[in-house]
């Protein structure tokens, strides 16, 4: 392998020739083997870092913070990172220092040495300086906040949002479809009284209504941005419209309103916006264990389960038991959902846990959230596709359940009481009668009568025609 | 002790004769034995049943679902609920049935035998009824939801919120008194470039608000309640418009815009809006776990610490080391921290297990949620009063600190580059010198140049005058 | 209410006339208004913290390290508290000094006075002296934690094996009672090869008994106690040998091995052997969800559930359905269950948050952990009286289940191969056959070679006679 | 690309020519796109299958169940597998069924195929069977577990426990090196009676032993295999003596005591072992999190924080601040620390998740264990080299932080008693003279008496010469 040697103010380093990261980088490189590989940092904050780049170049050559020449080979070479043209000069882990910094000088490296290039000037030479131009104005401290911040938001909007709105559709539909499907309803895994089939999946798509709503509610939080506080919030070194200009210039690259945050000085010691957003997701995901396990359940059986809908047959079920199907994709999704729980704990510990005037588990939490933001949008997606989608009822086995349904007896309690109607459902479980046998046996109601008020449709939609 | 009968659908129990409750409240204190004393039904729950009771006699009322004499009996009583009146005569625990609906027939036993009383009827006579009358148009599984989230919003706006905006203007107090006062940052905890006193503890106010204003965004899901769904969501045996109207009243009682919950089935099955709360609290609580590390490490010594600040001396602290003082308010805070931690996993874990159309965690649900807001609520008003109203300022410390901070070189970045002032302070450092004296030799500035730049003050508020 | 002073080395504070309690217990029940009531230090801490003084007093006179008549009274004293005489002079609550210093300062003020009062002399005295005499040789914090161990290992030994072992009787008897009973076996909710009801209920006790012998690993890490490391863990003030005695008395008085820790500078900086019994304590719990919820699915419907066993109808289940009954053993069961999470939750983030010689979280670290042992030996007796013991089979359901299960085509594996076999089970689920016929008409068996392979009952016991 | 037809009981699936898996694991890698690539099964579990299908086909074989040509192929392609020549022939994800049915499959398809090769017949002849020949006497649920309990047990021999013990070595060592430094001890964050500085390092071995050990004594948990179950536990279709067979070759290539578990309905139904695995984990990692914020403070400064210790500078520390260093590595473990206990909720609640006769939570179980394992290994072993055996005592800032130490007047407790000790301390603190000066003063001992006593060393070496 050929190096070249890279400098910073520790010493000279040997960096691979064919990579534009430069001493800091490979520093880290060596001093961090955590989880490498499987670790790196997520291209996600290498692009949102990249727009940052961008978009501070943009702002010091408008505020007069950097010569026009040097602003615009940044530009060019932040944008080329935007376009993921260098995603495998970004080699580093997670689990590095906990601000950030060398991500944020490999972002900086690598856009200097490219910039450098696109000036004619060699790799190495700090032609375009990292420190001094590339992060002009800029500390990892607010950066790095910024750039999870906005890789957040994105990640949101790109995958989350549109995996679980699909999802929402497609119970919907099902919903309306099955609008007039009475079945049996089931309190503390008892027999109760009828609810419809789309009454049940509409509940679902509710949940999953609810739920989003509040991430997104939460994301708000996210538009507050650390940028313009540099080390420690006061904003040293950088101009005093700085973190506006760059707030400004995401926000259209974006399309999301960025701007700075209120008090930058807690934008760097917490990240409590990401904490509320994790939580959200959190409630998310708790919501899909409910329903993934509805949907197990009432798919269950063959014949020893409960057996009211049917699902996809989407693969051999057992190594040993021929002809076994399981419901694979919802066992996908829940194992999904107890991971983002565990991402939630990891994300909500990290972020009690700064001092003073800087958080050190930034890159931690970042990666997290995006990746639960992730498993879940993917999980979500293929749960639609190979599950929710072919989901039909097993009508013969739903009107079996309803018929011998004891809980019919709630509607006779306007007309005869709780305690009778009671009288009437012990008699006949214990007799192994109908309802309706009961009744007539304990005379407390007429067959004409009870024909009226125990009409399962009635009872499923009571305030209907 | 002296004993009446009382009968339920399953049979006759005897009960204390000085108490209102009946059979099936003296069937669950036999039967669950779990945490008794420790762990009753929380009173806010018992409170909110009793306006929900009262409520929902009205709109029967109103409805003419309920003959006047009755419903003006159950409304005195159920208001003598709300007094606190009766407190002794709701003995069960948390640990029951999961719906609830032992706590809301202790509500429905109490209120109806008082109200029989109150009509002149013996005690056991069901002349007003826990079922037909009490409960009339509703099922437990959404009145003890509805129930939940009207306490839980009350003891937000009762207890939390009140304490921790006292916390935020003690610190907004003390960021402006201290506003002045030039200190040292840190970042990692290594001396970093300087910001103010005010600036520091204004950021902690900062924090405060913006968590608890997510608690409040969150507390709006609570407005959406059950009440009117009934056994299942479908509002079987409640007039059509009977949960609007309870909703109405509760508004009118509590000052807060309760509503019907657009999905009724989600209500009952799930209650991610009180897992969203718990989220945003905890949030709110590991902010509180920042700053009060931030307010020990600042005042930890006397000798051997940062000693920046000092916090009242409010009891001896060793039982050996004499002398010795602690802060112990920051740990009685902190300590409520890693409950609320320990509750919101308890919430969001039940929160995911519902099935079907109940989620049957409810209780533990409710009260976890309400231990968390009681405990931040009377913590932070502590700390408030025994620590943070005391916090002053140790000038002479805080000036030896900032003297001597490395870091003030920064402001040298944008004169003479990143290396250059790298060089500076590693020369200062490795041969013990001022930077003044480390930047002359290296012949980088002038002494003026020095004098003019690096001023501590305009550090840490560069864009002040 | 009557007042007498007492001093402290801050000065003068008025106490209750009828109270032993001095001067430092006094300031912090003012100081730490948290939870009152609700969060008193628990009474299995102040026991054991009496052990512990009484040990202590034992120890220093064998020792010559305090007057006879001086360790005499504290003896006396103390042993008073260990019989709960005085649990009225202990109100001080969780929520206080993390090192437990008041409570220690609390149960030395008492016994001080009550040790003077025996002596004679008035209280506030301190003829025998909280700090020289009842203290002597010992600090906070290695009392704390000393008395903590002693606390929590009581507590298994006293509630949660006794409970937990009723419960594996209870399984096990029915495990050999039902062995007989042939039914179908569920994996991933589907109907799979058979077991016997008893293989079933018998793997409930197995479960049950691998995760209590871990607790009881666990456990034996409370036997290393911190007692004899005074202040930080170097013994300072404590005679060499002091330790070593109390230890000796204290197992003496439990009939449990207890010694001096190994390292103490690390028994008061960290309490790991805690979190680790906490962390097998919630594995047992997780094991009692899945058992819980094994249980109610099993008793599900009674017509649309699985309803293979029936359990105890306790209480009436609904306030609005009537002659439902529910499972309501297993909700408080699961609840507490969640609650054990939770604190778990709580108490391994508050182990990990000690600094240099002191984890200040140790109150909230111990009630936590008592709180989840009372809770779960509670709920444990409760599941077993009133539900476990009365488990019994459905023998028709379980009949009919199993008459249909199409995974009893497993058995045709070895004679006919995997492929063949599922053939014969989607033949006989699309045409609604019964394997045989599906298997006969496919031709790959004899009725004869069919029915001596496909027997349930040698699918379920495979390998006995 | 190329491909070639393989047929499951489902139809016919095409795969790539140059890959040896066959329909049932195409059917996953399509039907589950979640977290592709960075979620792939861990080649830890593929390796441990290997030895399991290894192990199992000799036992086979001795058993005769297998001809010799057929189960020496097999066992051929196993010890491949195991030697990770096939790597790129296992593309499965975690998220896939919770059985892991499709990974057994995915393995027995490979050996399978290539079983088959080596025997030179076509791939997809199925000539040798990944059901009936390679998955003898075997189903998903019992060999996945088995795999994942080996794959565990292996890891922590391979990777965990050398990094820990390395680190323990490298503390023992500092804290003999450093045995004779008398520093201030700190209790509460303040200033308390002296320790040596090899005591608090030793405190930090201590933590690492004890805490390590509990995770050795419940790895013997993982030594119980599912082995032998087959589908629910029965062992149907397996030979009787089958399970211990592949126990004992488990052992036999592995070192470890493997056998078969108990109760094989227990060891599908469930995973405690790896619960109570995790659990001790989970407290190794937050002794760690004590230890790395004990270094990073006692690192602290250079001038305004503790500065009582030394550590490696690594890296500059930041973008915007020259000549900045930062406790990186620290950083970096107490990120992973974080991670953990994620990790760790994870595992703890999909654990309980179990239904009947399999936990379907199995994948994700494995992965966030060996995640934890393979993270904390990384990490320790990073912080040790890069960290620890680089601390140094900083000599000059200990004595200073000695000398002004109040707490040095707990020495005087036996002689003058605890009150008049705070008397001198209250005095020199608030004259700001020295206890000495204020001893005194207060005539409560000579000059000759005060030296005598108050001697640091002696002070944290009260018990030697």
């Amino acid at each position: 392998m050929e190096y070249r040697i890279e400098r910073d103010t520790m010493g000279e380093v040997r960096v691979p020739a064919d990579k534009y990261w430069g001493a800091q980088t490979q520093r880290s490189l060596e001093n961090f083997r955590i989880g490498t590989d499987r670790f790196r940092m997520p291209l996600e904050i290498i692009r949102a870092y990249g727009m940052l780049k961008k978009a501070a170049a943009r702002a010091n050559l408008e505020l007069g913070e950097l010569p026009e020449e040097i602003a615009k080979a940044i530009i060019q070479a932040a944008e080329e990172v935007v376009q993921g043209k260098w995603d495998d000069h970004f080699p580093l882990v997670v689990f590095q220092t906990g601000s950030g910094t060398q991500t944020n000088m490999n972002v900086n490296e690598v856009i200097a040495n490219r910039a450098s290039e696109i000036l004619g000037k060699p790799l190495g030479s700090k032609y375009v300086h990292p420190n001094d131009h590339v992060n002009r104005g800029q500390s990892s401290n607010d950066t790095f906040p910024t750039a999870m911040y906005v890789a957040v938001a994105l990640a949101l909007h790109q995958r989350l949002y549109p995996a679980v709105e699909g999802l929402i559709r497609t119970f919907t539909a099902k919903a309306q479809a099955f609008d007039h499907i009475v079945k049996v309803g089931r309190t503390h895994l008892m027999d109760a009284v009828p609810i419809t089939l789309g009454q049940e999946i509409g509940s679902w798509a509710a949940q999953l209504k609810t739920t989003l709503a509040a991430v997104k509610e939460m994301e708000k939080g996210l538009y507050n941005l650390a940028i313009g506080g540099t080390a420690v919030g006061t904003g040293l070194n950088a101009h005093p419209r700085f973190g506006e200009l760059v707030a400004k210039y995401l926000a259209e690259e974006t399309g999301l309103p960025f701007r700075v945050a209120e008090n930058r000085f807690a934008a760097l010691a917490a990240h409590d916006e990401l904490v509320n957003v994790m939580g959200a997701i959190r409630t998310l995901a708790g919501a899909l264990m409910k329903i993934g396990n509805d949907v197990r359940w009432l798919a269950s059986g063959p014949y020893a389960g409960i057996g009211e809908i049917t699902i996809p047959a989407n693969e051999p079920g057992s190594s040993i038991m021929p002809g076994k199907v399981n419901p694979t994709q919802v066992e996908a999704l829940t194992m999904v959902v107890v991971r983002v729980f565990g991402n939630d704990h990891t994300v909500a510990f990290a972020g009690s846990q700064g001092n003073f005037q800087l958080n050190v588990y930034k890159p931690v939490m970042a990666y997290s959230t995006l990746e639960s933001i992730n498993l879940l949008a993917d999980a979500v997606a293929s749960f639609d596709t190979h599950l929710a989608q072919g989901i039909e009822p097993n009508l013969e086995r739903i009107e079996e359940h309803l018929q011998k349904n004891p809980m019919l007896a709630t509607a006779l309690n306007k007309a005869i009481g709780y305690d009778k109607a009671a009288e009437i459902v012990k008699k006949a479980l214990k007799e192994k009668k109908t309802l309706k046998q009961a009744a007539l046996e304990l005379g407390y109601l007429t067959e004409e009568e009870f024909d009226r008020i125990v009409v399962p449709l009635k009872l499923a939609k009571p305030h209907e025609g």
